[in-house]
């Protein structure tokens, strides 16, 4: 399958958690950690994010540091990568962050369970819309399509469930974690990776290929994963 | 409050888990995490695990090397550390892995909601119960007898509700994370610290002292929690 480099980045607590469990988007980062986020930010041709993430938290995805956009502009890039939601629903106000938040081009997938109303909103914002048929996006056409238009690095910042399913399917790459020095517990907070889970012998494996101990605390984990057969 | 040095220790996956959905004690550590961990409990007074673990997953709790037990015996001490079970309502077989791997001291702290039959099976094993009021075991009131009966060091090994209580609390000395290379997903997969959890301002900070990274893959996190007043 033709499809983008895809890089999963997440901060978690050091149990785990990428929010707690009133899930309202709570900081986890340091001021490092932000600034590295920002250039991986910058290094895509893609941002993407999930269902709950894009309608609960209502991210800007855009590149904070100008003199990151700056740059990207003298590359003959825009100065933010594109943007990705996928949602089985949207349901997208159109005073969103997402949809106005610097300038930058939109890509939504989604079903048939969106309504045409809300289509064709999002379709005068100027996003580009594909809906597939199915209960669910299928995630494997989502990203031969997102190649097809010229997204060659895709970094995906989460929710639970979108994580683990692209890892699960074997369609990421990387994945990046900032292990915050901080304890939210919560039988419902969200995780790294979501969704129904696998049994043992179905683990997915991965390979550390850096770890990094920061002065504030964090410690930064790189994982690839191997190819996998699907 | 005079207690024992307290010291979690937990194998993770990436993505924060300590066991698969299906809850059945999947193994998380390495060979070499292994026999860390085994090094922990011959270092400690007592080990001890919460009502899910004692029940589901019947852990012997013991020394595995016999070198570490010869060594506990040349320095005075029993074997084995003393084993403690916590569980509002202790439900434990005569045949368990609990009660009778090893020759070790058991000391189980439960609730009124514990029946006498089980009591007395529990008593004619030569455990010593102590029986608190109220809905759940009282674990600042726990730590007071333990450290009364000399034991100074205390390893928890889990499960999730425990530790998370035990650090909401305040009366945890010391955690321990091994993470695994490895993503189990699942949103209903334990995890580190799970309960009732904590919002963003009540996080508990935690200093890390070490991080170490493995060759089999893992990374070995160690952290320090400050001294708190409840």
């Amino acid at each position: 399958m033709d499809r983008p480099y895809v890089r999963i980045n997440v901060a978690a607590t050091a149990d785990g958690k990428i929010d707690t469990f009133e899930r309202r988007g709570s900081a986890i980062s340091s001021q490092r950690d932000k600034e590295r986020v920002d250039k991986l930010r910058a290094e895509a041709d893609a941002v993407m994010v999930g269902g709950h993430t894009l309608h609960d938290e209502d991210p800007k995805l855009t590149v904070k540091s100008e003199s990151l956009r700056t740059e990207r502009l003298t590359r003959g890039l825009p100065a933010n990568p594109a943007k990705v939601g996928v949602s089985s629903r949207l349901n997208l106000k159109p005073d969103s962050n997402f949809l106005n938040a610097g300038a930058a081009q939109i890509f939504l997938f989604t079903t048939k369970q969106t309504d045409e109303a809300q289509l064709s909103m999002l379709r005068s914002c100027g996003a580009e819309i594909f809906v597939h048929d199915g209960e669910r996006v299928n995630l494997n056409s989502m990203l031969e399509t997102l190649k097809q238009k010229g997204m060659n690095r895709l970094m995906v910042e989460g929710g639970a469930a979108l994580n683990f399913e692209l890892m699960r399917l074997g369609l990421v790459d990387e994945l990046t974690i900032y292990v915050a020095p901080m304890i939210f517990g919560g039988e419902s907070a969200p995780t790294t990776a979501a969704g129904s889970g696998l049994v043992r012998s179905d683990a997915i494996p991965l390979k550390l290929v850096e770890s990094q101990s920061w002065d504030d605390g964090g410690v930064l984990l790189r994982y690839q994963f191997e190819k996998r057969s699907k």
